[in-house]
């Protein structure tokens, strides 16, 4: 009997390892849903720069958290819950355990979402060396501190200082704000600490319209980035749970990410129409976004009108809080990610108690404003330590003349197309 | 031994729901894919309507189609078979019950293909609001009937008062006709009725050629469509059948889909080189998906070598049937869905007893023109009662002044490319 | 008992199927990576053309691969190994054998991946006609005779001749160099018999950049060439092996795929910024997929830090072996294919006896290095009687005027960007 008990167990691994795998391949395959999706909102003579970042952090990310981040999670949930005891050995003990390696990469592939959320704030003026290093510090610290706060046990689990004083756990499933609120609310911090584009703002303060130089290439980005978010999403929701299938978990996932994603575009689009008089694709393709976002915390826990409502909201809020940000806050942040990642990853998060399957709860209410507080206040705090540390040594910002001239050429020296763009043909450009 | 018994069946049922949700992510990703093959072929003035009618028709339809669609699907299977009575509350049933949702998102991943193949017969002159209610129509009422005679136990199945009345059920495997034949035919028909773009014809009705604004971006559309038409057909297939592992079943379906995809390319560069006198990468982009198109019915059915020569017929027709279409016929069929998806589908469901590894049926033979019949003609009238009332209604058609300015700026205001194109530094961009 | 038995195993061979399946789907994507990779790095007037040759080799490739590769491969492993005999019938049993057609997909995916590297050495003056024999000769002959070495128990495993004589078999995990470095070195060959692209070097012979056309999609075709390259890699790896779940082995070739094309993207990064004075990123991009083909074939084999410096060695002599092939070997390799594929490939396949996990075996590195030397031998061999007898019948080159022209218009009769390029305006553009 025993062998073949062991023969069910060895399958019932592969069957979630087979699931793990795929839904992490599909989750780095936002990197380039990212990439185009930024590269189409930045001018033609920036996109090199922008999926230069874009390679840069992941490539450097991956290789930071297998060092430091992963560890440093376990760290930090250890620090800020009862019960637990620092190790720092065994927090780093995955390095030399090829059995924990899966997980490692599942783990990685949403540190590094988070981190490349940022370049699309900052684009067409940070400083590429100093992105370099801000997107070490994030996926070493910012992020890995945040995932283990949330999801490793630590001050927002139930076991955590802080979920112990409210008395419950903070319900974020798949990271709509340990992910990308997160890497939302670091990219306005960011860009406040960068300062607006030049042109951004006229002489009055008025923002002026800076079109990116392809919508085509954002709505492409945009629907790649939604086929990678069902590995997000539902492949955040395991297949097995003690060796019973987990059918049901896995259709209310799958359900309210299909129907959020859904209403958040339509939302974003109606209110662009409203505003605008007409419906605009880049609010469409950044409300659908946002709706996925505002599900992204809530698709295991709500009904699914619950999640055509979330959805609703974070796409309706879109269009609005972009404008505030611009307007308001005059903080010009390229493509929009607080409105996207960050205001629908809070909100989203928030409404979860209001349509939860296992009902309202006033502790679970409070624990999801506490911990969005939480969230936004290390992020906010990091993200100003590490930019002003930068700018005052080796600064955040290209020269006007490099920011006149385009990032591809000052920093990289090539054109991105040197065929298509009218002045291109006098680029010193770069072989290769 | 139940316990036992119970987890291999648990880990059974784990298994074929993370087949079904990777396939039904992969076909997900035809979006995409037909976004950019459908913005590849139309001019760069519309690429944003384009990509913005595929949005919608998503995001619309998912909404509808689990709200209506699906439901409707059942009773228009109900209605038209014997044995089966009507209950109107059981068939809307899988709205409050998660454990059927993964079904549910298989089956809405097929609806939204249908649903966004008309996009690109009546592009670069439809109106965007009567794009709009037009995919309303077919998710919630024209493709799940359809679905229902053929895949849920209704009129053209064994047990349909068609199917019985012949003897035998209809065969289309994967949806060759019961989506794309549908997709493709309600395109032709939508863009008869819109009628053609301007200087498509010359005062003497000779077509004239429009060129699209990138080959490039068609041709990987068409390759991110071939990908997830894996997911589409070889995802139609279970991998498990009764406790039996299906293998050879899955070869089949794998070998046939990728020899055809080969065998359609190929033919239609051939014909394509016949004609024009150099092989053409648009026409052989489409023959590979007409290739495709023509096996989605065969797939499981017919021999490797039937496998081929259905690509093959698939492919060759491609050129021939859409200059038959824009000179015979003279109707605008932008991207020629009807010669791709339409009559490919047809065709390649009609064939299927000829190379069926189960033998020749002249009873299947019949089977499969009448269902062919039924398909066209529901898909026909319906299309032309719904679009009718648009054109009396609110109109389908763009001014001709919105036509020659493009409706990106019509329609939605901004401009897709406003660096690459020549006109677009005077227009009147929005922010964004 | 049995009955229950049997079903585990059912289910066992259902997960390894949905394993094997995804990611021969991924790898099929790595199709469009190459196409826009490469298209990115030619000029627009050759961008069609590019993505012609893609498609065809696919399309012709599957074909050919069915009816004639897949056999050879296995004589060609009979033929050269001890113990084996010749059974010609047997070698193409497949081809009326189901049950085998998923395991057919998998290797087929291998070997078209291996056909069109070459297009990238020859882009933008090699003939379409001489292109497509050549890709016929590669997926029928060269290729599947090194895969029938390597991987079929031929001359290069334990059993072959090669492999006995020097007492162990070669190690190359995924294909390193069966794929990988093979596709590079004959692409290099093919590209010295093709002749370099008028303008290339100038009168003194030195080498004149020509840039692509858009560095955007050269970046999203190499990160989609990631996405599939998990599927090469980590697919790969059996998820059950006896019964036995491989976690292990699975966690190590996904750990080092991701920490290898990291290392290789920023090594080359730091090469190039230290050549040129900035950060290129085009060599970022072929640095990462160069970490990617060098940890192909050691990523089961080598410890994590032997990933990261296999990755970071592979990174780093990219641009470098890129220069030296272009100004000393005087060989015009549009896009690198040698230094990216080729020799990327071969070190990081010499290298894995340093980092095996196995630990150090002289001879191991023997075999490494004698296994690379028959791939590139044979592969330069076969690729050059090919080359010349094409070049000494149909012709390898197209016309100056052609060239000039563009291959996009010479070989295909249309303009690929008509509204995008400057002179297109009066391109006698086909209909389509």
């Amino acid at each position: 009997m025993l062998p073949l008990q062991g023969d069910v167990t060895q399958v019932a691994d592969a069957v979630s390892a087979v699931w793990v795998l795929t839904v992490s391949f599909l989750i780095f395959f936002m990197q380039p849903g990212f990439a185009l999706l930024e590269a189409g909102q930045v001018r033609a003579k920036n996109a090199g720069n922008v999926v230069m970042k874009n390679m840069t952090d992941w490539s450097m990310g991956v290789i930071v958290f297998f060092l430091a981040g992963a560890g440093i999670s376990t760290i930090a949930a250890a620090l800020t819950a009862s019960g637990t005891s620092l190790d720092i050995a065994g927090a780093f003990a995955y390095i030399d355990e090829p059995s924990g390696w899966v997980s490692w990469l599942f783990g990685a592939v949403f540190a590094m979402t988070a981190a490349t959320i940022v370049s699309g704030a900052v684009a067409e003026r940070m400083k590429f060396s100093a992105y370099v290093v801000y997107a070490v510090a994030m996926t070493a610290v910012i992020y890995p501190v945040i995932a283990g706060f949330a999801w490793g046990g630590g001050l927002l689990s139930a076991d955590g200082f802080l979920g112990a004083a409210i008395g419950v756990g903070y319900k974020d499933f798949a990271g709509a704000t340990v992910v990308h609120a997160l890497g939302g609310i670091a990219g306005l911090t960011a860009a406040y600490v960068v300062g607006p584009r030049r042109g951004r703002y006229d002489s009055k303060g008025k923002a002026q319209p800076i079109p990116g130089h392809s919508v085509l290439f954002a709505v492409i980005g945009t629907l790649i980035l939604a086929f990678g978010w069902y590995g997000f999403n539902v492949g955040t929701q395991g297949v097995l749970s003690d060796g019973q299938f987990m059918g049901e978990a896995l259709g209310r996932v799958a359900l309210n990410t299909t129907l959020a994603m859904g209403a958040g575009m339509l939302a974003s689009s109606l209110v662009s129409y409203y505003i605008e008089g007409k419906p605009d694709p880049l609010f469409a393709a950044n409300g659908l976004l946002a709706g996925l976002v505002a599900i992204t915390g809530a698709c295991a826990h709500v009904t699914w009108w619950g999640g055509i409502l979330i959805g609703l909201i974070g796409g309706a809020q879109t269009p609005l809080v972009y404008r505030w940000v611009v307007d308001n806050l005059k903080i010009d942040d390229v493509c929009g990610v607080f409105a996207v990642h960050g205001s629908a990853g809070f909100i989203g998060t928030m409404l979860i108690p209001f349509f939860d399957v296992a009902g309202f709860s006033t502790a679970q209410l409070v624990m999801q404003v506490a911990g969005s507080v939480v969230i936004a206040g290390w992020t906010v705090l990091t993200t100003l330590v590490v930019m002003y540390a930068l700018k005052y040594t080796i600064g955040v910002r290209v020269s006007d003349e490099e920011e006149e001239l385009g990032l591809d050429l000052g920093e990289h020296g090539l054109a991105t197309y040197p065929e298509f763009t009218a002045d291109s043909g006098s680029s010193p450009i770069t072989d290769g």
